[in-house]
């Protein structure tokens, strides 16, 4: 009986040591069919014995940046950094006073930088991505997003990423999932930062990309220069194809927020299994910003309904989550 | 005393359950230099406390594929693949038996293929690799690597893999490496069995790539068509351009085996810290190939010159490899 009794005593020592009650992995998620959603998928494809099962390897889970992770208002982060840059780089340029876009830039006239439309934007983006070589232009984005403040914020724009989709991501890691980004943004101006601030490294990070060249220089030493030609454009049709390209494997599960998502949206959807695609939609005027359908960043209609058609999960910011931003918000 | 009669059994018991000597990762080396540079390497960059420390998340490794972890010769794999396609299809092509360089193919006409030199070559790929959709190709190329024999060997091809090579892999990943194919040859290609038969999963494949456009088939289906014209040539300088673009880190390890993988390895040995820059040299006419400095497959000339002027580790594989196959050889 020494030994029923000492065993019952284990038993009881070793249930006391496991909470009542799992923890909650989405605490700023706010309960409802959204989070009901993402955890039954989550139980879907990795219990062993499901017909939805998938094999960790296969547990490719991507994710737009901009307004998917982290606010893309009232200008795009990436759109920030080229302004600053050009204001950095002027005395080297002493014409940009008098030329358009750069003028505009300088004077911090967004009128008339929006009025030089897509060709002025990507005069500015190249003018300050390029023409150096990948390890300073690694250095100088670093640099920046150490002390560049977002405007409304006044905090570093790494910041503003979203508390719910960092503990999504933690979630989907801890259960096998691989994470990605694929980005309308450019590459390098991610990969030296989203490793400490998303957990997810340089080589899971795919977005748009510059034409590059490799070049010894006289002493010897290899460099990789970055040419002003853009090499691919990840957004729209543009991100299945990087997906097939980069990973090689469809996704099963896919976040986006706009327009510039929807096919990625729907080629994940299209594979065969158990799939989960998500459409954060920002609806929350007073904790970050309220637009969709007019919106000229990050507009989502299209996408949006095919979401509501296609019944893909459409996170309504504003009721689905308890927290915005990590705690510095509170 | 009791106690401590006790404890001094399980201290022996543990002691006996471990081996005297550590198991030899690498049993089909040859003990020597070579093998040595690399255990030596792989401690200095793993061995907290040392000065040549590298976090597990930079410890990425780059492997050429043809004639690095596989035999090319007679002709590269692919082009195996790609004449057994142009058969294959004939029948849908009746104007093949009269137009070059299928006519060549189709008969088995080496020397009238050679003559229609890169152009000619570029043409058989284009038609036997493009012109369907992503999972249609995937799906040929599994089912000839599953049925297809090597003139020589009469066996799969993915049996002419390299024993050692495989131990390396093995032993890297082991010790928290990330290990990569950046190959020449064309992506989709060697993604259907790279993680079967080297370990390594489809999205740490790089390689050469065809453009690829996203479509949504009359019945609202995604698919990925693969177009007749190249994204990315991902040989010679096209390498340390790929490795920056696909994983976005330096490589500390790198293997190859010819010239067209000289600016990978400069790129690996440009870095700083540790790094080790390998080349294997097809030195065993009897167990593989012996060729390199003339051989119009894998020439290896100028990153041998290189190689030796830098003291990177040059692997005889006659003398270093005491195996060349997996035990189907032996």
């Amino acid at each position: 009986m020494e030994t029923k009794r000492f065993a019952t005593a284990l038993v009881a020592l070793t249930l006391a040591a496991s909470p009542a009650k799992a923890q909650d992995p989405l605490p700023s998620w706010n309960d409802g069919p959204n989070k009901q959603a993402i955890a039954d998928f989550v139980v879907r494809v990795t219990r062993e014995g499901s017909p939805d099962f998938v094999a960790p390897a296969a547990r490719i889970a991507v994710f737009d940046n901009d307004g998917t992770l982290w606010s893309e208002q009232p200008i795009y982060v990436q759109l920030a950094f080229a302004l600053d840059r050009v204001k950095a780089l002027a005395p080297q340029h002493p014409e940009w006073k008098t030329t358009q876009p750069f003028k505009a830039a300088l004077d911090g006239d967004m009128r008339a930088l929006a009025a030089s439309g897509n060709k002025g934007l990507a005069e500015l983006v190249m003018a300050t991505h390029t023409g150096m070589t990948t390890d300073e232009f690694t250095k100088t984005v670093s640099d920046w997003v150490a002390t560049a403040r977002h405007p409304r914020f006044r905090r570093p724009y790494t910041d503003l990423v979203y508390q719910p989709m960092l503990e999504l991501l933690t979630y989907l890691r801890a259960n096998g999932f691989k994470t990605y980004i694929v980005s309308g943004g450019t590459v390098e101006f991610m990969r030296p930062w989203t490793e400490r601030v998303y957990g997810i490294p340089p080589e899971q990070v795919v977005g748009t990309t510059f034409v590059t060249r490799f070049e010894l220089r006289p002493d010897g030493a290899p460099v990789l220069v970055r040419e002003p030609k853009i090499d691919f454009i990840d957004d729209g049709p543009g991100k299945p194809v990087s997906i097939a390209r980069f990973i090689g494997r469809r996704p099963i599960l896919a976040f986006g927020n706009s327009d510039g998502d929807q096919q990625m949206l729907q080629w994940t959807a299209g594979g065969t299994g158990a799939r989960f695609v998500g459409l954060v939609h920002h609806t929350d005027s007073t904790r970050e910003w309220r637009y969709d359908r007019q919106s000229h960043i990050g507009k989502l209609d299209k996408a949006l309904d095919e979401a509501m058609a296609k019944k893909w999960v459409v996170v309504d910011m504003q009721r689905d989550w308890k927290a915005v931003y990590p705690p510095w918000d509170r």
